[in-house]
């Protein structure tokens, strides 16, 4: 198991993230019980699917680079470069 | 500007999706408060984003089905086989 | 069966867009026959991805605006801001 | 530089793979050439982005496994378990 040992500043950043990806839902809710038009949900799932992307995009950025390594018994063993590669991939994919 | 003239049906199921959709965002939330591992956070964003292209995917069904054509003004007029389609082609991006 | 009846000029452009997709799957095998680096090909590959979802989302919007509705038997009907609005989620989502 | 020093076996099931895409590009050619329906050249544009998206998770595992980690400097320092949520994850988006 891989506890999140980020620090309280990313922990922050991320509540932040889930914190306006629940209130983009709550909004799609509202658009869809008044019965807003299709171009108003659509525009809000659309925002509410970037931030999404945004938010799986952080959170694979710290497993990266903080799990697939254990940077206490391997100093030094991630290749920094090799895993900006592969974000840069993930990046362009989670749009 | 396009009200969503659906049935009463449509919007309690709609309205059952992004409800869903609302409880995998606040799971998301408690799993980073309670500094669950990396995996049970990505897994849990996955299956909201899933969720979230499948609201998408339907909303987008409704709007081919109802809006591109008045059929009240133009009844017929929308070819059924290219609306099928398309929302074919649309389905297999939003997964 | 719906046949594509663009213009030469969207024909050409279309053709374009193909052959110059059609040159980067040449380039990516080129890359793996002479044992690339992985960044090199992740690349090519990545920008083969976004030239196909560009043709995608300029074949869809030809559908839209020439199939969903027969203009010669139902002038008039299509109802272009919906379909706008329906051509802008798809872009969002062919990125 | 990361250089792919994947096994025979690997480099030809990678050319196997762009082989065929290749192919299904020239087929889209084909069928925009011959003004084939829009419904045809839909669906193969389709089956080209779901194959260049199965390679490119083949590159992203092979990159991962290969070149996150040195392992003849660093044997062992590669977290399996945690490359291979990675995966899953990159996986899932990769479809």
């Amino acid at each position: 198991m891989h506890l999140m040992t980020h620090t309280i500043r990313d922990k922050k950043r991320l509540l932040a993230r889930i914190r306006r990806i629940r209130g983009q839902a709550e909004a799609v809710e509202r658009a869809l019980e008044s019965e807003a038009g299709c171009e108003t949900v659509m525009h809000l799932i659309a925002g509410m699917r970037g931030a999404t992307a945004g938010l799986m995009a952080e959170i694979v950025e710290d497993h990266v680079r903080t799990h697939l390594v254990d940077h206490h018994k391997h100093p030094g063993a991630l290749n920094e470069d090799a895993a900006e590669q592969l974000l840069d991939v993930v990046r362009s994919y989670l749009k």
